[in-house]
């Protein structure tokens, strides 16, 4: 017998436990045991696999017999911040391209948003005027900078490419995708922020990129520009985001994430004319595809082959 | 010398004259003497050429030595609506790639609109509501029609597909386009209905085309459909689409265009809460690269060589 340990808020059990009994016989796990942490009563030696997002502290280092842990999202700092983290166990992220064109369609909605004016628009019908604003700049002069350029990042980009944006990514280390300029490296940031009109944060959380978002960023961009974030909501700070759009260095903001989740109800961010608040979900994971690829992992494991798309531990992500 | 007659709105006339006189002398026009219908004095036989849009009815026609008329945008119904139309005389559409572009922005943005309902995003903002509401059917599952499968349709209908969607063209003749399933004709207009979760309407507007936004077509869509209407406000009965809306055949609906523009501050689709309404500007023309089109096509008939994007008279587009 195989047990697999799901993390996550109990009245979401149902949604995952369904999809993974439905495809544990097609990988060969005919005997896949699941338990629910915080529901099902179990003994740590017990666990062989664990499924979540943001375990407790100390929980995953506490299971003895851990072989893989696997993240319900493409984002694994809700792990890593976690001091007693079993960094000998493979941690696998979620990698889907259903999920990541998923990212990419609200990447590109929010950029068309600002591009477009379409706040504004929205505005003059509320007042029944008829206003042809549209930006100064065209398509083409308009660029598009995504911070943190891996497959959601280019997946987004080509797609803006192809609606016309001069599309540029950063990364740590150089990518090479037709007809977008990649930046790579400390020393590149200034230059791509400066021809970033619109900047998407796709970034993975890790020390280094927490709080990056922050009043120093927004000064390197052009004035004017829109900020929109689908990362993490500890990348930005948002008492410079707000100063920045009050002070018209960034002229809108689209953010996905927050520094605290769900946003308190009181939070000033609500209800600033020039934010744009969506709920965590520019992607939401899909029950059946992730059980299929957790399914594939522990089979995988089981076999004593090797995992895809595990966290590389020195990088944190 | 070449004597070219501008039909439009007197105080766009600037706008225009500048890149057509910079334009000019790149083609080899050193001569080219621009008239402001409205503005300036002229002798009907002095008109080489005219450029503009919905011209008063029977001015062309008066003109004995037309060579060549050039619309200012992709679609030409406001010349052929003219019953005294010099049929003779070639009648050159503005195509270009930047203002293609700019109208599968549009699409592209109006469909992300509706499948992610931005619009419920943007209420349980107003309400600071964390609500992760989002459509129960996949991307992948949602079909996009795009009726009218030309230049732009092709162009609007790849980006969508390459966002996720399956997307659907529906044109007089099939077109061949990877990804994308093509209906043509009549008889197969019933089924790609059927499976438009989102319908595009991109058609030129024609004698058979007019109207055809009505409420014997939203029937023929999957119940609780989205419309984007991109063309012309006579494709759309809106009478019908009111209903269509307040019956729950459309959820919700996304108007560029109208029966009557500009639309009346008193017409009801401003205030109708299920309605986006955008004030024609889905893609606006860009003189610049207008006026290259323009000065082009008049050396070309100048040499006696034949024009592009010629309007073919039978067809009406």
């Amino acid at each position: 017998m195989t047990t697999l340990l799901l993390i996550l808020p109990v009245r979401w059990a149902p949604i995952w436990q369904a999809p993974l009994r439905d495809a544990a016989p097609a990988h060969g796990l005919s005997n896949l045991n699941l338990i629910v942490h915080g529901k099902d009563a179990y003994a740590p030696g017990d666990i062989d696999y664990a499924l979540g997002f943001r375990p407790d502290a100390g929980l995953l280092g506490s299971l003895p017999k851990l072989k893989a842990i696997f993240s319900l999202g493409a984002g694994v700092d809700g792990f890593l911040s976690d001091p007693a983290f079993p960094k000998h166990v493979p941690l696998v992220r979620f990698v889907n391209p259903a999920l990541s064109l998923e990212m990419a369609q609200y990447c590109v909605l929010h950029t068309l948003i600002h591009h477009r004016r379409f706040r504004t628009t929205l505005a003059a019908q509320a007042e029944h005027k008829w206003t042809q604003a549209m930006p100064e700049k065209g398509t083409a002069k308009t660029g598009v900078g995504i911070l943190g350029f891996g497959e959601i990042g280019i997946m987004a980009g080509e797609r803006l490419r192809d609606l016309g944006f001069a599309v540029a990514g950063w990364s740590r280390t150089k990518k090479d995708v037709p007809g977008i300029e990649s930046f790579a490296g400390e020393a590149a940031l200034g230059p791509f922020l400066a021809r970033s009109d619109i900047l998407i944060c796709l970034l993975p959380l890790t020390p280094e990129t927490r709080g990056v978002l922050n009043r120093r960023l927004f000064a390197q961009l052009p004035k004017g520009a829109y900020l929109i974030n689908a990362a993490r909501g500890a990348h930005q700070v948002e008492a410079d985001v707000i100063a920045a759009l009050n002070e018209g260095q960034l002229s809108g903001a689209s953010l996905d994430v927050f520094e605290t989740e769900p946003l308190p109800k009181d939070n000033p961010l609500w209800a600033h004319p020039k934010i744009i608040v969506t709920p965590h979900n520019a992607g939401l994971s899909d029950p059946i595809a992730a059980a299929q690829s957790v399914a594939a992992g522990i089979a995988a494991a089981e076999r004593g082959q090797p995992l895809q798309n595990v966290v590389d531990m020195a990088r944190g992500y």
